[in-house]
């Protein structure tokens, strides 16, 4: 059997037990696409279950990475199976993720699940592929689905926002939360961690998140379960803190599970799903378009000047509508 | 006259004299869309002329807005016209952009013409919008233009990489080069600035940035240009080495305009301004489709399990496709 072979049911029997070759060889099928990541999906059927769907995200330095891996370490000494997926800001040249972060999360929990997925350079290639790696994941047993991003950039926002419960890491001093807030993530967030409360600012970092919370509930930007998110004070060096986040985690989880707003994420996480196929299909006939003999004489017309962008994409369009 | 009306090649002759509500209402415009833009569109022309397009990208809290700041007073000190496009990270929520940085910015060089744009919550919005923007301030007079964006996040980073110069800010410390390198931010770096360097870790910082170069250099990541990016320390508090960041941009201008690069890069910038279009044109059909009856029944029947996202999204795309 090759490295990556296998038959895809026994494979997913075998991730059922624990195996994290197996998991990780079904991951890679998911990402790769076509006929095998289908095959996979039919396996794993059409939703997470009862797994719970956390993000977690901030901007790069907050101790996202760290934290996690003590959430990790918490969760499997409660006898719970987490799993987390870590989207790696990737480089838009090579396509290559590295893998300093994930070999530091990795040395904290050394049972749990903890995949890397690169961003890829390409707009929806991860709104595509974490909604079946996540679904694999529950299948497979895990509880719950930890998806770790960066804070900063759309598409990273709109996957951790995609989660039932998201938590904003945010680190004292450098302006982190003001920061935070203007990424429009403060609105996003379901519990929010001050990490490295160790450090000098944090005591002023927690100020500013309750400060701009309360600015929130008066010019109505509550955060969306209308629940004021709950701030947690955590140290990702040592762990302190990690079992509190673990704790408000579950109560929002909880709470939104009773309030009915649990099916309306999972409904508005699988609408934004489809949004993002649909678009990646769109995308590939426009490359296809362009590429093509009549897509390269408009760009060659937009080169030379003798039509404009908006001129040229507007034929291209009649050209994908036509097609067949 | 409205605070928003006026004969459009009237506001460009008043924006060529230096009158910046002009200027300003003709942004308003082209970020509008419509025939608005359009009209604007052909006033100004295909191309930003002679105009020097730079981006400045780094982490957020890097110092970038000061940094920018102090680039506009050097400028401004040797007789030129910049002008400051600054890409906000917005809610996704409420789409609005802060302000907490412009007003830092303008505080420093009350005479450039320094513009905010909301990333607006929506893909491709950006990507469309700012290329007619630079044309615009380009066709005003103003050189260089300088594009402002976050260092994260796959649409800001792809802006800022295509200018004809990219300006990559790090701070010393939090790991910021390394982070920077993660993000794929250093092989589009054309020149590099260690802001802060009054703070403890600037010489770090640098030698960071050196050795991940070297690195980069051994295993074929070299910058685009196939030119080692200059490395400037800078104080973005008081100013101190804006003059050399200004001396640096100036020098690879002039190398990628005798190379041929410089075309090139223009060239790729147009291309994937059509990408752009092209993409958002799709989106909006995919967003009609979805909206409309079938489309809604095909978003009913995966909530119900019915149906599978990608089998759903099939059938959008073979409904885009059948549109008239």
């Amino acid at each position: 059997m090759s490295a990556t072979g296998g038959d895809a049911a026994v494979l997913l029997v075998r991730a059922r037990d624990g195996h994290r070759g197996s998991l990780g060889r079904l991951i890679s099928r998911v990402e790769r696409g076509g006929d095998a990541a289908a095959e996979v999906a039919v396996l794993v059927g059409p939703d997470e279950g009862d797994a719970h769907v956390v993000g977690v995200t901030g901007a790069p330095g907050a101790g996202k990475s760290s934290l996690t891996g003590h959430l990790l370490a918490s969760l499997q000494a409660e006898g719970r199976r987490p799993a987390v997926l870590a989207i790696d800001p990737s480089s838009p040249i090579t396509g290559g993720a590295m893998l300093g972060d994930r070999v530091r999360m990795d040395g904290v929990a050394s049972g749990a699940f903890v995949r890397s997925m690169a961003t890829r350079g390409h707009q929806g290639g991860l709104a595509v592929a974490v909604p079946p790696t996540l679904r694999l994941l529950a299948h497979a047993g895990h509880d719950p689905l930890i998806v770790e991003t960066t804070g900063v950039g759309q598409v990273e926002v709109d996957i951790a926002g995609a989660a039932d419960t998201t938590v904003l890491v945010v680190a004292p001093g450098w302006g982190d939360a003001v920061q935070a807030n203007k990424a429009g993530l403060l609105e996003l967030a379901d519990v929010l961690v001050v990490n490295k409360a160790d450090r000098p600012g944090a005591r002023d970092a927690r100020r500013d998140l309750e400060l701009m919370l309360d600015l929130g509930h008066i010019s109505g930007l509550e955060a969306r379960s209308g629940r004021r998110p709950e701030i947690v004070m955590a140290i990702s060096t040592t762990g302190e803190g990690a079992g509190e986040v673990v704790r408000a985690i579950d109560a929002h989880h909880a709470a939104i599970a009773a309030s009915g707003e649990l099916a309306a994420r999972r409904a508005a996480r699988r609408r934004g799903e489809v949004t993002a196929l649909v678009e990646r299909g769109l995308r590939a006939r426009a490359v296809e378009v362009l590429a093509a003999g009549p897509g390269r004489a408009l760009l060659d017309a937009v080169d030379a000047g003798a039509m404009s962008p908006a001129q040229a994409a507007a034929a291209v369009l009649r050209e994908v509508r036509g097609g067949a």
